[in-house]
Order: C-alpha cells, then structure tokens, then sequence
C-alpha cells in the first residue's frame, strides 16, 4: 500500500445516480498528498482491519466521532459576491427597484478595494461555514476586486471559480455603473483571465476566470463576441443568466429574433465549461442545444420565486439530459446555504407537479410527475455541480479531490431528531438534509485541507 | 414610578398591523412581577436618562449589547409532537405510505412514556431554542404522554397549548392506534382538560388543554358532538385540520353533503379560541364563516408544499378579515423554525402570485395580488398567533406578555452581512428574517423568565 497522506474513517453519503444516495457505512478514505481519493476501504475489505491498527492514533488519521457522517462538500453555481452585503433586504420591492436603487449602486461600491475586502472575506467564511467547498461567483465590473475575492478564495482554500462581470451597454446599465467602453471591458476581462491562472498556480485547489457577461441585455454584440473569443482563447469557464423571466426572454428576441440560448451560441458562449444561471423560460429546442452543447443550469430555486415567474422544470430538463446544480444566487436568494435551496428546489417542484391555485380543478391545476425527490436535491448540490463544472468534485469516489463537511448531528443549539441509535442510515440522511444548520457543519476540507 | 422586577435596554421590533413593523430604537422596558409589559419608553421621555441612571448595573438591568436586537416570541399554532422522531424523514412518499408506514406507527409508540419524555423534552428545548415561545400542539391519542407534555412545557417555561388526539373512527384508523371506544375517548379528554387546568395554576407562563378531534375523517359524529359539548363546558382552546387538500375537503362533503367548515360548526368546533391547520381549500362561504365565529387558520406553507395540493391564499383570506397565524406542522413540515416558514409564506405567496407552469402565458400564470412581504409573514409568526389563540402575546405592547427572543447578529458560524453600523434598521430587520439560525438566537424569555 502506498503511503496516504490523511485517512478518514466514518460514515458517508454520496450520490451515485440522479436519483441514488450511496451510504459507505464505517468506510475508510485513504486521501494522497494532492487532496484527491486515492482508495475507499468498506469493513469487507481484507487489508481494512490493519489500515486501523496501523494508522490510529497518528495525526493524520481522522476517526469521527458518533453522530458525525460525512457528505461531499457542496457547489454553488451561481454567487453575486457583492450582493452578500445586501442579503436579505428588499426583496419585497419590484425588480427594478431592487436593481435600480439597491443592487446596481452596491455593487458600484466595489470599486473601494477595502469595502470589498470586508464584504468578500465575510462572504466567503459564510459559505465555508455553510458547507460549499465550490463557489461560482459573479463579482462586479472592477478588474482589482474581482482578483481580490479570487484572492481571498485562494488564501481561506476554497475552490473559487471567478468572474469580473462585462456589462457595457449604454441604455441597459446606469451611466455609474458600467464598463465605459467595450475595448476596456475585453481588455480588463483578459487581464483578469492571465492574472487568476497565475494566482492558481500558488493553490493547492485551485481557483479559476471565468467569463461574465451579465446577461445579454447587458452588453453590446461587440462584448459578446470578444468574450466568446477569450473564452475559447483561454480555455475558460463561462457564466451568465439565460431566459431567466418573461422580460429578458422576450427582450432578446426581439434583439435578436431567436431565443437567448441560441444567441449566446452563435457568440460562442455555450460549451460544457458554460454555466447559465435559471434558464426557467427555456423552450424545447433550447433544452436540446443545452443537452447538445454540454451547456449546464444553476438552479436557483429561492432566488426564482422573486424573480422567475416561474418554476423550474428540473425533473424533465435532467431527464432531456441536461447537466443541472444548485444555486443560491445570493442576493436574489437571501441565504448563502445550499441545504436551504436543495429543500426549496423539492418544494417548488412539488408546486409545479401539485399546482397552486386551487380555484383550478386538481387535474389541470400543476404539471404531472415534476416533482424531485431530496436524493435528486442532494444530487444537484454535489455530483451535479460537479459535472456542470466539469470537474472531479461532488463526488466520494477514487480521483475524486477530497472536499468533504462534517456534519454534526448532536450539536447543542441544533440537535437533530435521532432518538433510535439503530435508526436507519437512509432516515439520518434526510434529516440531515432537511435539519441541518451551520452550527452542525462541524468541519470542512478542501482538496485535503481543512478550512473550517 | 412603581417597582418593576426587570428592565430590558435595547432596540426592538414589533408589529403594529398586519403589513406595519415598528422599530423601539434603545426603547426601555418595563416588565412587572407577573411577567408582563408594563411601561415602554423611548429616549424622549423624560424619565428615560433617570431610569438608566438608577438601574444600571443591577441584577434586574438588562442591556443589550451591540448588534443584539429583540423581537417578539414566535408562536406556531400546528406542531404534532411526536412526529418529531421522524422529521425530515419520508416525505417523498405519498400521503398514505407517509401516515400507515411512518406517522401512524410512530404516534403509537407514545404508549411508551419513557419513550415520550425524550422526544418530548427535545422537541420543547429545540423549539425554543429556535425562539418559539408558544407552541399549540397535537399530542397523540394516549392521554398520560399527552399530560407529560403539558408538564414539559410547564417545567422549561414554554406557553404551550396540549391535545389530546381523538380519533375513534373504526373504518379511518388504524386497529392498533385509535381510541376504542368514543365514550372513553370522551372521558380521557374530560380528564386530561381538568388535570391540565390544575397544572396551570402551578406555572407562571400558563398551560392550556386543547379539544382536538384530529380531523372530521377520524372521527364519528358522536366524538365530534361530545369533544364540542366538552369545549364549551371547560371553555377551552380547540384545534383540528380543515380542508386541508383535496382528498379531504371531498370526503367531508359526501359525509355530511357541506364543507369541513361548517360541518365542524355544527359540531361547536369553531369559535374565537378554534385554530384549524391549513385549511387550503376554504370556499368564500368557508371563510365569511371564519370570520364570523373568529375561528383562526394555521398556515403551515412548509408543509402545504408536500400535502396541500395549493398554497393558501393568505393575502386574500386576511384581506377577508380572517385570524391567520403560522404552523410549523412538525413533521409534514421538516423544521421546527419558524423562520423557515415565514420565508417559506412569503415564497408560497409570490409563487401563487407568478404562477408556476411556464408553458401558460405570463397573463393567465398566476393569481394577481397574492404575495405578502416579509413584514406580513412577521405579523403571522407573532400578532397573528396571538390573536388567533386570544391571549395577549406576540407584540410588544403594554400588557403583552414579555416573550421575547434576544438576536444577535454577530455569532461566529452565522454572522449575519451588516457591514455598515449606520445600516437603517428596516433593513437589519430584514436581514434577520431572512437569516438568523439557531445559533443566533442567544435567549428566550417567556413570561419574563429567561428560558434559553
Ligand atoms: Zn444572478
Ligand atoms: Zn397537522
């Protein structure tokens, strides 16, 4: 056996299919120096007995204690870091609003690199806290922030996925808060692309540019054709908003006499680096050209009840073979956990297979058979970020990095409900998903480090 | 002036009508022997700088410190305490499975009162420790664990309101988890009222028995008829479900050819001290009756999403000038927060409000003026409840009882985004509803006795 650099033995869940949670009772992971599963060991296996024998005891073996269990660290595919100082405030107001008089003029404060370190550091703990080992952040227009919150990832260890946002429109954006031409937008979002992929190469789990376009309405055709170009000169990741209300579809077709996913096509902003954030009003034919191009979802179930019109239809777009995970996209959805947007993604599909109105008769009022199981929110908060990344992560399987959250269930302020000690290890899990709070998420690793 | 037992220094929040929240910025409070409000005094008056000055220091004197905000108790008016065991668990399975292989037989392990008194004492820690200082609560059909937890409730200080079950009919209920006779279903009930009565004498929050046939379904007219005439004699609070889906709301009109309403009308059950759970599919003659008896609703959106086949339509029924408070309906609602279901409402609200199925056009989508704000899901968790049990609870106003929840919005595993220490209290209000967990909440007073 080669030697490990950690070793963890305890309980785990992992999903293994869409719909299936693998439990890996009293399980041995044998972690190498690079943060990445090397073995995993059941009580079966022969060598298993002596992995113990030899290794407790030592300072790199880890044993959990009873009520501990541990889940893949989750992904969050779609963050608006400078929103996190407004989180929670002013969803009650009408899009514009909330836009015009909180949103737009917050994010403009970044151009204070102080304000933004304060904010960015908060918001980063926050998530680790909560359990994300993987951020996928929109920051906002200024080229020094934006490197200072892939910065900061680096610096606490978590794998931060980062884009500087291109918005250069004139009659879209306010005059205070844009990229004043399109030349200086693809000139700052290429420097920014060079500086992180060096900023990478000092992290152990590495941090990543990504390209921004805010949404189309956002940018000139001139903008999303050059940020088509670095992406694909830089290899890049790529995020945005796609056909996320009834407004924006409508407003791109009418620019562009063809959907949003289509025109983000033709400007070579779709692939399986891509990420498109709720994507709620997608057409047949847009759900096959994501399938087709690799093109995933950030489902962001909290974040659509304000601002969607509408509900996701998870359960058919996975099953048109669409790479789909989960979102908080703070500050649309106020909370920065991924356990509360995995417990709404099944509510809001219960809603749309149940129907709301109940002036409606049952038979017409919903959509038959849409509703997720917590197995299927599970898997989009882990596997399925993972694969929308493209990455090996969100996943307890060999070659897989090792970003993990301890979970806790005998915490004092939040004890969960587990009364019988031979409770079923299927029933543990969906309390923990469904009860779990930040007071429980008791360690967290990234690629073999622990950051929490 | 006369003697008061405490004073509390701090800024407070409470509501003033259904859709107004006042903000006490420093407030004094004044709280008598019994545990009561009993003079609130802003910084103008002219006592204010006095009372400090001869106060302060003293055991009684009680400043919050920076960051630290009051709020009223929650009360959450649906809570089956025994389904605790199984929160989070099954709710993927169909209503059916749900209650014959998971709830039925759970709620008949409470013959064990070893058993109860675990569940029970964790069930009332944790709800507390989540801020709710009320609870009305559905027992099972065994009245000593139902006794044990008034005495819990009792014991750890909350306000808790206890039923019995009763559900005698043979053809709905189970053999092994049913009263056996509607005579000694009676008889328990009279006994468990006056046993709980005289155990509130011992208590200084108060204590109260609930009438609580489990709904029309499980129980025969003669049950009904006896559990309406035991109400009136003791003058108790009455609680059951009311049309809560579609199943339901049907099977009471071919049995008694009329709605759950009135039906339960013509049984006595409904009244100003009658709370009914959900109560989704009220027709407009369901609720002008609400309104005239003063009959409250329990709105559990949490639970409604999994079993309600529709969202209640909140803004209209208050609107209607029906009594509305929230329900965590422990287990069919995972969490025992209120909080969680404050959200919840208000995204229930704006997702009636939007519609869900975006296949209909954006006009037809939805329920026009459905959704309620933040501000209004506080009144639910708070004045609503209080007003719906009638008792003087959940404001902080004269006379009011002191429940209260201290938050602090700087723990260590949940911080909550205040960045700016000028940040206008609307919005740190705000950012509490949406955010605060557990670990938050640093304590609980009820009745001016601190309980966590
Ligand atoms: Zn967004
Ligand atoms: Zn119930």
């Amino acid at each position: 056996m080669q030697t490990n650099s950690k070793i963890f033995l305890g309980t785990a869940f992992t999903a293994t299919s869409i719909s299936e949670v693998s439990i890996l009772k009293d399980h041995l992971f044998l972690i190498n120096e690079d943060g990445v599963i090397d073995q995993i060991l059941s009580p079966e296996e022969e060598v298993y007995p002596s992995i113990i024998q030899e290794n407790e005891g030592k300072d790199h073996f880890f044993r959990l204690a009873p009520g501990q269990y541990i889940l893949p660290g989750f992904i969050d595919l779609h963050i608006h870091a400078p929103q996190w100082a407004q989180s929670g405030t002013a969803l009650d107001l009408p899009l514009n609003e909330w836009l015009h008089n909180y949103t737009f003029p917050l994010e403009a404060k970044y151009e204070d690199i102080d304000f933004a370190k304060e904010v960015y550091e908060d918001l980063v703990t926050t998530l680790l806290n909560n359990g994300t080992t993987t951020g996928l952040y929109f920051a906002t227009i200024h080229k020094e922030a934006s490197y200072l919150l892939a910065e900061i990832c680096a610096q606490k260890g978590q794998r931060g996925l980062v884009g500087k946002i291109v918005a250069d429109d004139v009659e879209q954006n306010p005059d205070y808060y844009r990229d004043h031409t399109t030349e200086q937008a693809l000139h700052d979002t290429e420097e920014f692309i060079t500086r992180v992929q060096e900023l990478a190469k000092t992290t152990k789990q590495g941090v990543y540019p990504v390209v921004t376009p805010r949404f189309i309405p956002s940018c000139t055709d001139e903008a999303l054709e050059g940020l088509g170009r670095l992406a694909a000169k830089y290899d890049t990741h790529i995020q945005s908003h796609c056909s996320e209300s009834d407004w924006e579809h409508n407003y791109v077709k009418e620019r562009f006499q063809k959907n949003d996913t289509f025109a983000l096509n033709d400007f070579g902003l779709l692939g399986s680096k891509s990420v498109m954030a709720h994507c709620n009003h997608l057409e047949d034919e847009d759900v096959r050209l994501f399938a087709q191009t690799k093109t995933a979802i950030a489902h962001c179930p909290l974040s659509n009840a304000y601002f969607a019109n509408g509900v996701l239809p998870t359960k058919r777009f996975l099953e048109q073979g669409v790479d789909i995970g989960l979102g908080t996209d703070i500050s649309a959805g106020a909370s920065p956990s991924l356990y509360d947007n995995a417990k709404q993604a099944v509510v809001s599909s219960r809603m749309l297979e149940d129907g709301v109105d109940i002036s409606i008769s049952q038979d017409k009022r919903g959509v038959k058979e849409s509703r997720i199981t917590i197995n299927e929110a599970f898997y989009l908060a882990t596997a399925g970020g993972g694969e929308s990344l493209q990455l090996p992560i969100g996943r307890l399987e060999n070659n897989y990095a090792w970003d993990i959250q301890v979970i806790d269930t005998n915490v004092v302020n939040n004890k969960l409900p587990v009364f019988n000690q031979e409770e079923a290890l299927e029933d543990i899990f969906q309390k923990i998903m469904y009860l779990v709070k930040p007071a429980n998420i008791k360690q967290v690793w990234v690629q073999g480090e622990q950051v929490k």
